[in-house]
């Protein structure tokens, strides 16, 4: 990740393209950026992460400490409008509703997504671990493959404006469909960051959890696997450097899947956790 | 679970105790009955099922498949009004949102919880099923033990008018803290079913995920472990018999634990799976 002139968290393309602009008590504006689409199709984890920022902005407590999103409609790039509510504000913990809306066509306005979040102060929460979770096994970073590495790796066929802003190096062990040949394990496990550099915060973690090549692929599926719902916890603040990022499927059953992500810092603590269940199509 | 009359999916306690009432368009009242509590507590798993009926009654489809829920303020036995809003219907799947009131001492109402769901039709999906999971190794029942068979596995101490109505054999390798002797290790498994001999279906696996003792035990924390936020995914009909339940924390800090449970049918398929954030007090 050696760069000529690094990001820094609060002056980077994932700052400036999360950015939400107040227009009334609660309610934001923002401008999705095309930066972070795959095909047309927006990232979910990037969409998060600008709901997350308006939470943060609205709530008495900075920090998402767990948010669940339920995605209603596909968001486009372009302006959207994010309302909130402050459903309760406490001590140690607020919580808050978000949902964000564009215009359709015809100028109506459509829900995208819509959120509830509980937020915290991570800084302020005691040191005691007891964990009995260990980091996931990765290979050196030089022996995985992103993106850049080879064009088999782009997650779909035709433009993914997406990887050009992130830095992936996947866990060739989870790379079988990226040859044709799926493992038939629901695994992808993927070092990382930021293109630009930019360290992880909370916020950059509701990104991380939804960036990688689903699944699916490494269970032999092909296609698009949109999320119906994504939950996440962010358990610490993550530690400058790389991430870690494991992702699991137990369950394909019925056309639907679930993926679990653990996030790993480079202080080898949890630092988020998530679980989403998505539509698959099997082929 | 042998009954000489068994209570029947539609008539029994957990389908009386749940039941809501129209009122008004989206407008649902209940009555929580005490004896779903521990001490005063109402269980939040049982909070949620009665949730979880009003929106099957308000929205087009009739079975959840995702239901989050943020815990505001402590539910009391009594009664409570349930306003649901329809977000959006599709054809497969529809949203929906829920809140629990109840009024204080002075007549005012407070929010207990709200629940944002996507409900669908579980008949109507595809028999596929792709799973890498397997039920987790469960002793016989005759070699667990419920609240019934011995004073020291009531969860707490006092009135726990709950562990009458569920029936519970738990695997002694997780009930070393009812020995004083907690093994450690974030794991609590058990068999479930309703003392009554009722059937499980999706609503009673909304309470099944949040019915055993805390994981929290067995890691040696004594206490009550207050949920933030539960997201359950109903990934299956149950078939009927009883259900088994796994759950495990992997990671225990700061002040909250995450507690993954499992629910495995009768006929060996994975039915349920959740997530909570919950509080924890080191001790």
């Amino acid at each position: 990740m050696a760069q000529a002139a690094q990001a820094t968290i609060g002056d980077s393309e994932f700052d400036r393209d999360t950015a939400v602009t107040l227009r009334a008590p609660g309610v934001y504006d923002t401008d999705l950026s095309a930066g972070w689409t795959i095909i047309s199709a927006v990232n979910g984890g990037y969409l998060l992460a600008t709901l997350g920022r308006a939470l943060a902005d609205a709530l008495p407590h900075p920090d998402p400490f767990t948010i669940s999103a339920y995605y209603l409609t596909a968001s486009q790039a372009g302006p959207a409008t994010i309302r909130t509510e402050t459903v309760r504000t406490g001590r140690t913990l607020s919580t808050g509703q978000a949902s964000l809306y564009q215009q359709d066509a015809e100028g109506n306005e459509v829900e995208r997504i819509r959120v509830l979040a509980s937020y915290g102060d991570l800084d302020a929460l005691p040191d005691d671990v007891r964990t009995t979770a260990t980091p996931p096994e990765f290979p050196p970073v030089e022996h995985c493959f992103g993106p850049q590495d080879a064009p088999e790796l782009r997650p779909l066929e035709g433009s993914s404006a997406i990887t050009d802003r992130l830095w992936l190096k996947i866990d060739p062990a989870t790379l079988g469909w990226a040859l044709g040949a799926p493992t038939g394990k629901g695994e992808m496990r993927s070092w990382f960051g930021l293109a630009d550099g930019r360290d992880a915060d909370p916020l950059s973690l509701l990104l991380a959890v939804d960036a990688l090549p689903p699944t699916a692929f490494e269970m032999g599926l092909k296609g698009w696997v949109p999320t119906v719902e994504l939950t996440v916890h962010i358990r610490c603040r993550p530690a400058p450097g790389p991430l870690r990022v494991a992702i699991t499927t137990r369950n394909l059953a019925g056309g639907f899947l679930e993926e679990d992500a653990e996030v790993w810092d480079s202080a080898d603590r949890l630092v988020a956790q998530s679980r989403q269940l998505a539509r698959a199509r099997l082929s």
